[in-house]
């Protein structure tokens, strides 16, 4: 659920001032205060300081015109201020803690931390640290700070917001920063910036709005490094863009408030306020971070109909219909299931090493979804067999027996003349199925306990059923497991499942980065993680690229089958070695928009038998298993954040590894920046042969300027060609994309080498 | 000094074999040695494996042809050999200690761990795992790994060397990478990659080298977390170019080993060898990191003069007429003063905190240069002072006198009627200077015990002399400390030094980095550090770069004043706060060549009187102040590295910050990689709308797609316009240069945030 929160302007103030006068009982904020939660709002925010204030500051701080008779007197007053900060009464609109509670403090937004002036800076430095001082004094939870405006110093309003955060216990510091769709502006009105003297008063001006938003909030962010303390307030003053690809890197961003004043609303047809189509569909998306709504002007009247309230209403209409919070009111949802559990992160089960506990058992058994499929599986196995005669089944790692009882169901179900093994060598749950047979089972099951890699089966079975799967398919050591129980599967046998594939794709989420990182354990930034993602976005997209070799959004890394066709055995029908389940990927990613990669997201799709299937990969799972339960996915992190500019491309290397001892996955990515061959004043460059394929799979670009700067002395400065890998592709493509060179920008670190974190163990 | 070792071939080893026979007592290696050393090596370097083991895994490992009969049996040798793999007798040329002793091992050069087939890279590695363990066993200190050959797969060559690292203990792995002017071939047949079955005997060809080889050494040696035990082995076999630009990037990296095969060296006029001009002027260069110097073939007579001996005295010719060899063995230089000292990672002095001992000050006090340029500038004020009658001087920290004594001279040489006052803090000293006015300067000189910034002093000064600058200028604090001794100047008194600027540089050296990075403590890798550089590269390049807006190579920060012109004083004569001595910049570099950042370079220039100064800016200092030995320069680490590719520009914030008790530095980069605005195609693109200048010093670029390709469903995705710094240009400047947009590409973590790791203290 949202929050509401209603914004107290100085006017206000000022308004509110001249009725209640000097009562020591009432406050214009408390006042304020009054009449917002009679509206129905859960808070007020206003700002901290008066015109006073700010007319003292600027006659201190900005450089005196020539007409002041004594620049040594202010210089002197300036000086006084910068040695001991402080206010007078009249430069602020609240002195009281219980005028503070449960409000949101607005910073001065007239203070410019990225002016270009290196002594405007400064002092607006100070000031900050004087208000928020100020305000922390006074117990504020939150205060909002001016936005910034001025790209290229955003790393001192950065530098000085981190010093506050530092100096200044407790309080949550919002950074304001406004998005919108470029395109309803001339371009000339976006650029003009700000002026030192200009105030930007909320909601009335895009002006202070640099155009890449999220680059500028990231560099603060970075800055701050992640501070939990740092968030922020999403400025929605103007229209959105309608389509959501840009706006899907803010999902993975701490926004904590959004202002919203009544000038962003329009009328629809029947004069209510309504929001443009683009702000629409953002708000949606973003009530799933439940953010606190700042709403202003709302009782100015702006809308012919609905009141003040309709503002709060139509938002709150806008939440009722985000699919997302939709999808967490209804019962046998993932999304439901996985209230509490979103972005939290999960140490993976290691069932192989560790024996379950009866409750674990019991979450997962609760799946419908899963084990529908799974008897359907056997029943279809069952149905198609191709042989007369009695049918042996093997559960292999039967647990507490929800699998074999499916079994059980597919044989009734299917008519046929079967018997099932059931294997287990968690010694409690054993003593589970023994109570199960007892009662229910009889005779129609077997029991066998022990490890099936090393167990003695007494008899070879047709069809050996497993559900060994984990998050990422095999990294619970499904094929470790199913390698050592082939040996009681006949030649012929077949195995539920038949085989499982693992993908992923690179991911941004400050608030996985900032929990995986937080520690000082580098253990614990190299495990992958099981987590149910919510505030993350998938930093790749569907499409070649710009050198036109990358794959899709998601993209697999392996894939296990089993019985393996080619298994190569020792005596007792075991591997030689476990080198068959080594495996690794190297996978070429699309970066439509700039973000900050800090993991890989995993996720597995497994063929039970035929058609019948598992998956929690984001494009077929509602296809394959709706509202299956059993897994989320995996989260591989990032040591280092890795910044990944628009167009970019990532590529990134994944490997199973084993000794024989464990199993582990290491990774590691580089980032890559398409920049085209053909410059343009290639005119000016005519010595320039062009080369294509030189072998099968790569393509060695001939050495080239980066760009078109011939006139430059410094042309020669880039004389490495690159061998850019292609895919498969007509010599039509080839000449329509026209030559680029993929030039290096960026990498990780290996993570999680020689398993030194690894977290199963054979 | 270089050592020299000796290439012995598989085939030295058979014939040596036939004369040898089964003696107990000698063997091929021996003899080799034997023979190495008669000739004046240090040292001999072979191969460990012979060619039945270059068959048996072929064989093994290699996917057989179609008329192997059984396929089974040879997957059973395989799965045997990657069980248990170990040689026989006849696959290795050594089998003892003191065959081993003080050589180094070339481990099978035809194991291709970046084969594109993941089953060859796999057992690739399993066989350069055994080949380790077994030199490891015999107490091999150096191995030379096959050189990488397929930039694809590099980090899987990455992946497996770290392993070794950990699994092999002690030894050094050195990874031999080819590098050569690439104008020298047809591209064609640079690209040809060395198939997987041939063989690429050191020497004879450059198919294996990736054009751009350092990019694939960066991306091994990050990925094995900058390991001290990785080194390289460059291989010089083809000519370099003869510009030294891009080969100065080696200079900043572990370079061992340096492979020279007579088959690199050309005949002069006289038939004797001698190498072309680049590799003549790389290895005079590298001779500073006093790399080992592998000669092969020197024996084969392949040129007319000189016998065998003549390839290794050319080389130590090339050394004696190496510039940086030379200057460490001259007796005055820094180069020769810093022997030992160089990369090695120094505290700066805290003078105001602690008191110097007598050991430091007679350090600094040898330094002849410094002393004579104070005197000079004295003599030269003394000479100039405008006014008749006696003229005070005051020595602001005397220390031990060294500038007292320079005052008394430069008076003497003036003729003019002076006296000197002498202040001291540290009382230990205090008493050598007691000592001194004693016996040396008697009644001329007048010693004041106590602290400049609140000491008394009987009357105010005319010239006021002190030495308080750190390698940073300003870094031990002497903007804070005059500010103090400006008490007793008079108002048209003179300060020595009148000012002195701080000016900074990217730098890149693995060596610092592993310095500061490998402790575990996060204040080490953010303090700043006095560091005599050898093996470092500057990253910058002088010009404007791609787009226009870059600085020099190196970039002043900032500059302090001495006396201040409009300073306001409290009425003890002292500033209100420290704020005028705050500072910041913002500097962009151009990257010509892609290289690693791990830190900024610290220099200072110090104006003492008139055009008198002290510099150890690498561009002034031989002219301002040549072989002045007191400073060298100051190292401002890097947290996590950060990679810049060629043509990048980066974007570097540092701030001189200060509160009532400290001064600290912070720092922070962001890199910027410019990407031609105009594309190629832009016919297919043709609503785009063309800006210029907007603003004073922004220019707004317009949404416009990052490349050419119009005809891609992504032209969409970048559609963030970026605000450009621009310096002063010319119109057509403007024109000329064509538009570019600068895309971010990453960026630094803050660092010393708050004065973490303040090392001074007010």
């Amino acid at each position: 659920m949202p929050t509401f929160t209603s914004h107290v302007s100085l006017d206000d103030i000022t308004r509110l001032a001249s009725h209640t006068g000097l009562s020591p009982k009432s406050t214009p904020i408390l006042q304020a205060a009054e009449e917002a939660r009679a509206n129905d709002y859960d808070a007020i925010c206003y700002p901290l300081t008066t015109e006073k204030w700010r007319k003292r500051w600027q006659d201190m701080c900005l450089f005196p015109g020539e007409d002041v008779e004594d620049k040594n007197a202010l210089e002197q007053r300036a000086e006084a201020w910068r040695a001991k900060p402080t206010f007078s009464l009249d430069e602020v609109t609240v002195t009281r803690l219980d005028e503070a509670e449960g409000t949101v403090a607005l910073i001065s937004d007239w203070l410019e931390l990225d002016a270009s002036d290196d002594w405007v800076r400064h002092d607006a430095e100070i000031a900050l640290q004087q208000e928020l001082a100020y305000a922390s004094y006074l117990n504020f939870h939150t205060a909002i700070l001016p936005p910034p405006r001025n790209r290229e110093h955003v790393a001192s309003y950065a530098r000085a917001v981190n010093a506050c955060l530092h100096a200044v216990p407790f309080i949550e510091l919002s950074v304001r920063i406004s998005i919108y769709d470029p395109s309803v502006f001339h371009a000339s009105s976006a650029a003009k910036r700000a002026s030192v003297l200009e105030p930007s008063s909320p909601g009335s001006s895009p002006a202070q709005a640099p155009v890449s938003a999220w680059e500028i909030w990231d560099t603060i962010h970075s800055i701050c490094d992640y501070n939990l303390r740092l968030t922020l307030t999403l400025d929605l003053t103007l229209p959105l863009p309608s389509t959501l690809g840009l706006l899907s890197q803010w999902l993975a961003e701490p926004i904590r408030h959004i202002f919203l004043p009544a000038s962003a609303f329009i009328a629809n047809a029947k004069g209510y306020p309504v929001l443009p189509k683009g702000t629409q569909a953002f708000i949606r998306d973003v009530m799933k971070l439940q953010p606190n709504i700042i709403l202003s002007g709302t009782s100015a009247g702006r809308h012919s109909r609905g009141g003040e309230s309709a503002y709060k209403q139509y938002v709150r209409h806008l939440e009722k219909t985000s699919p997302s919070v939709q999808a967490a009111q209804t019962r046998g949802t993932v999304e439901h299931f996985a209230r509490g559990y979103q972005d939290y992160l999960q140490a993976p089960l290691q069932p192989l090493m560790d024996n379950l506990q009866s409750a674990t058992y019991e979450t997962f058994e609760r799946d419908p979804v899963k084990y529908n499929n799974y008897e359907q599986a056997i029943y279809l196995a069952l149905a198609e067999w191709p042989r007369p005669g009695k049918i042996l089944l093997c559960v292999a790692g039967a647990g507490r027996g929800p699998l074999v009882a499916r079994c059980l169901s597919a044989i009734e179900r299917s008519g046929k003349d079967a018997f099932v093994y059931a294997v287990e060598k968690n010694p409690n749950a054993f003593v589970t199925l023994q109570e199960r047979k007892k009662l229910e089972w009889k005779e129609k099951v077997e029991l066998l306990y022990g490890d099936m890699r090393t167990l003695v089966v007494p008899e070879k079975v047709d069809i050996l059923v497993s559900e060994l799967l984990g998050s990422f398919g095999d990294n619970e050591l499904s094929p470790e497991c199913l390698d050592g129980a082939m040996r009681f599967l006949k030649p012929d046998g077949i195995s539920i499942p038949a085989s499982y594939t693992a993908h992923i794709a690179p991911l941004s989420s400050s608030k996985l980065y900032n929990d995986t990182g937080s520690t000082a354990d580098q253990k614990a930034a190299e495990t992958p993680y099981v987590v149910k993602f919510n505030a993350i976005n998938i930093l790749s997209g569907d499409g070649g690229g710009v050198s036109g070799t990358c794959g899709p959004k998601i993209q697999e890394c392996w894939e296990f089958e089993h019985p393996r066709s080619d298994a190569v055995l020792d005596r007792r029908g075991l591997p030689l070695t476990n080198s068959h389940n080594a495996r690794s990927a190297r996978l070429t990613f699309h970066i439509p928009h700039e973000g900050v990669l800090h993991g890989l997201a995993g996720y597995f799709e497994a063929r039970l038998y035929g058609s019948v299937g598992l998956s929690i990969h984001p494009n077929t799972m509602d296809k394959v298993s709706k509202d299956m339960l059993s897994w989320f996915p995996l989260f591989f992190p990032l040591r280092d954040p890795l910044y990944l500019p628009s167009n970019s491309e990532l590529h990134v290397s994944i490997w199973r590894l084993t000794n024989q001892r464990q199993v582990w996955y290491e990774w590691h990515a580089e980032a890559f920046l398409p920049v085209p061959r053909s410059a343009p004043n290639s005119d000016r460059t005519p010595n320039v042969t062009k080369r294509k394929r030189q072998s099968q799979d790569t393509v060695l670009l001939s050495p080239r300027p980066l760009s078109a700067v011939a006139s430059s002395p410094l042309v020669d400065a880039v004389d490495v060609p690159f061998i850019v890998e292609r895919g498969e592709r007509t010599a039509e493509e080839e000449e329509d994309r026209g030559e680029v060179m993929l030039v290096k920008i960026g990498q990780t670190a290996l993570h999680n080498p020689h398993g030194r974190s690894s977290w199963i163990g054979l």
